[in-house]
């Protein structure tokens, strides 16, 4: 089903960030997957990521949506010049915009799915639709337009 | 300018909010305060809140805008009935949706501030329009829906 995370393959200098970066010891580490036309990542919270005793915080659950969407952007952009995750040059998205609906409380102390679908693929911009499940149930759903990172961005 | 923050009037077990609960040792601890008719909060985040080097991590700002929003909410109602925080019954406010535009990166090693204005107020539901700054500039900018968390929600 799964191979590498697209976050894997992010340049090294790019690869810090506390949503999804995975050199960064502090952050969340979360990794986005192709799974058929739909990505997908998972993460357990923490404990302490709580918003109310018993229910995950809800910028745990943006930060999940937005990392996912941008990393959804990337894959979705290799996918369409039909190149891996890899291969140069690499893409890398930051996030334009964020829209987060909370439908109900999400439970701690399972793993949440949170899971994308690609709605716009256009130059340097793709929106992507987000869900997060806990127990198989949608407990939040989101929009992110990400954009590509100027390549100069860190020079 | 200032008197006490809302979320030091938060019941005590609905103050463990990643974001904003006084007792979540691990979380943010936001504090949200009235500053005329608008709402201001503060924050320095930490250096490993970054999306890439030199600049703070978008799901941080989003959860910032959230815990303000919230906070900015509570106030308004308290000040809806001429009532101070602290004062029975206590207002908490939970988050329905959230929107947030990332106008431009976010600088780390300052101090941002975060400033609320209470756009509806209506029933249970609150709106606030909520900006955040670095250096006194708006690097990004928010909309908070809150909708009142019912009495019995942990009962």
């Amino acid at each position: 089903m799964f191979s590498k995370a697209v976050q894997d393959f992010y340049p090294e200098e790019l690869s810090y960030c506390y949503g999804c970066g995975r050199l960064n010891e502090h952050g969340h580490q979360i990794k986005s997957y192709w799974d058929g036309d739909e990505t997908v990542a998972h993460f357990t919270p923490e404990p302490y990521h709580i918003a109310i005793p018993g229910y995950v915080y809800g910028g745990l659950i943006a930060s999940l949506i937005d990392c996912h969407g941008t990393g959804s952007a990337a894959l979705a952009s290799y996918r369409n010049e039909n190149r891996d995750p890899g291969t140069e040059p690499a893409f890398r998205f930051v996030t334009a915009s964020l829209q987060v609906d909370y439908l109900r409380p999400t439970p701690l102390g399972v793993e949440l799915e949170i899971r994308g679908k690609i709605v716009e693929l256009k130059g340097r911009k793709v929106i992507t639709e987000i869900t997060v499940s806990a127990n198989g149930e949608v407990t939040a759903k989101g929009k992110v337009v990400a954009v590509q990172m100027p390549e100069n961005f860190l020079k």
